[in-house]
């Protein structure tokens, strides 16, 4: 199962196709993989949480959380902040893939929905760029809990807008 | 070009994989579309905009909105609240769709990004449930444009949360 | 009881705040009031759906919508794409009153919870900038519906995003 | 100028007024300040941030997270997925708040906004109920930076829908 996991098959019919300008989405700096893996080594938070950073692509990164009791809210699932900041970094994250040298990324504001109480083993929070420009760059993303026994599911959804930060040698990336 | 827009070919490779519950996906109410067609033609607002219900399917509808002067905000745009309400009518039908007979939709919340203005001839909303359940349902959409040459853009992007009412005979759908 | 609407006590003793550098709040613009009438007069949706600029202050404005049945979604409420395009509207004009000359306005995002079926005979619509900036203006607003008998409640809450636009003629305000 | 932070003048003009019931701010639990402070110390996730509970009113609570490196992103701000946490744990015990006994609360969505880089030797979240409903809550809430000379900063914006949780013994509080 863990290899086919079980998918709306509605979804591939009605699946959202976005239009725009292709060349946006090639990479202005060359050593965007590494410069978003430096970037996100520093991010003492996600030390704290233990996420890692798995995958790099032009406009798409992918952070994956290991459950532990630390991370818990109330009622045992992993807390809502939590599931934010991943989903927050891959995003922030699949936006600096796409900006030029010598710019940071700044996050302007975000909306989360909780799909499913966040249970699982691990959490994979994957953010795209679904509209990159000069300045403000959005994103979309989820988050997905994996089971001990391979089943997956959607536990977080986020829209996010993302800041291309010039001239503020504090906020560069 | 027409048949074939041009689509962001890295969205093929890292599109989302909804993972979650198929049987929630099929209507419990056979009649769902001829429901969801007749509250749509209750919704004066629709007529007042020019906009029409092109498509519905379990979990997924479509509304088609033409290009008019008297819809648009300063830069002759359409305004962002009109895109808004195309966007929130189709992701709140997409809802009822999955919903039972006797109980009402209502609209909890939206955010919408503005990706692009929304110059066109014509406006075509999507929404899509992509978490169906006995209360809450969250849906997403997008609304595209489509110019005189063919050429499609997407203009908005919508994350919504819909309401099961039931027992309220004044909000029954 | 139109004078002294019933308020939640409680508000007052814990209203937020808002902490930030009052001169941020000066509007550049002399004339900002005639420059955000003279635009929103533009708004040719704004007629279309009856909405008048009632008010116009230093980072706030204000929205009046009477009731018309042309407005409606299904159940006899104002439809929530209406509600909020003059929600939308009062939040741009809002962070357009303190722009400098020679830029223009875009909505880049917003959100909005639906508090109340929109019913009463009118909506009034206030946005409110929260956090002027140079090239970002966050603005929070709300629509309050007016019943015949004088009672008013809140049916909607907006927090929105605005752009400020430099160097397009096309999108000058 | 600690007692007397420096406020933008024009939001007492114009400060929203929400119009409602004020019954339905009046706490069903009469134990509800005990409830909601032994809920949030079940939270781990607040005891691996360093988060306190410092205030519970009928409707309103605020946590206090002091900084600490640890909670950094990149630029040594504190991540927007932390100042998230503490704001969506604010709101959500603001309505548990004034929730009746034998039910839970969970987070059904909320909405962030990043109004100025979290920078300050502490960070105090406050969360509002605007809407208390039988099944829906809405509130609204912010969180303020408080440097070492005494001045704040507002640095974040939020606006959450919580859902009441009935006869789900895994979600009770």
């Amino acid at each position: 199962m863990t290899g086919t996991p079980p998918v709306f098959p509605w979804r591939r019919r009605v699946e959202p196709v976005f239009h725009g300008n292709e060349k946006t989405m090639i990479p202005p700096d060359q050593d965007f993989a590494a410069r978003v893996r430096g970037s996100f080594g520093r991010q003492q938070a996600m030390a704290l949480l233990g996420a890692q950073m798995t995958e790099v692509q032009p406009g798409m990164t992918e952070i994956v959380l290991p459950f532990r009791e630390a991370l818990t809210q109330q009622h045992g699932f992993v807390h809502a902040g939590i599931i934010t900041a991943i989903a927050d970094s891959a995003c922030g994250y699949a936006a600096l893939s796409l900006m030029p040298p010598d710019v940071g990324v700044l996050t302007i504001e975000f909306k989360v929905n909780l799909l499913n109480p966040a249970a699982g083993e691990r959490f994979v929070a994957r953010g795209r760029v679904v509209k990159p420009g000069r300045t403000i760059m959005v994103c979309t993303g989820e988050v997905v809990a994996e089971r001990a026994d391979g089943a997956r599911q959607t536990v977080a959804l986020i829209q996010a807008t993302m800041m291309v930060v010039r001239d503020r040698p504090a906020v560069a990336d």
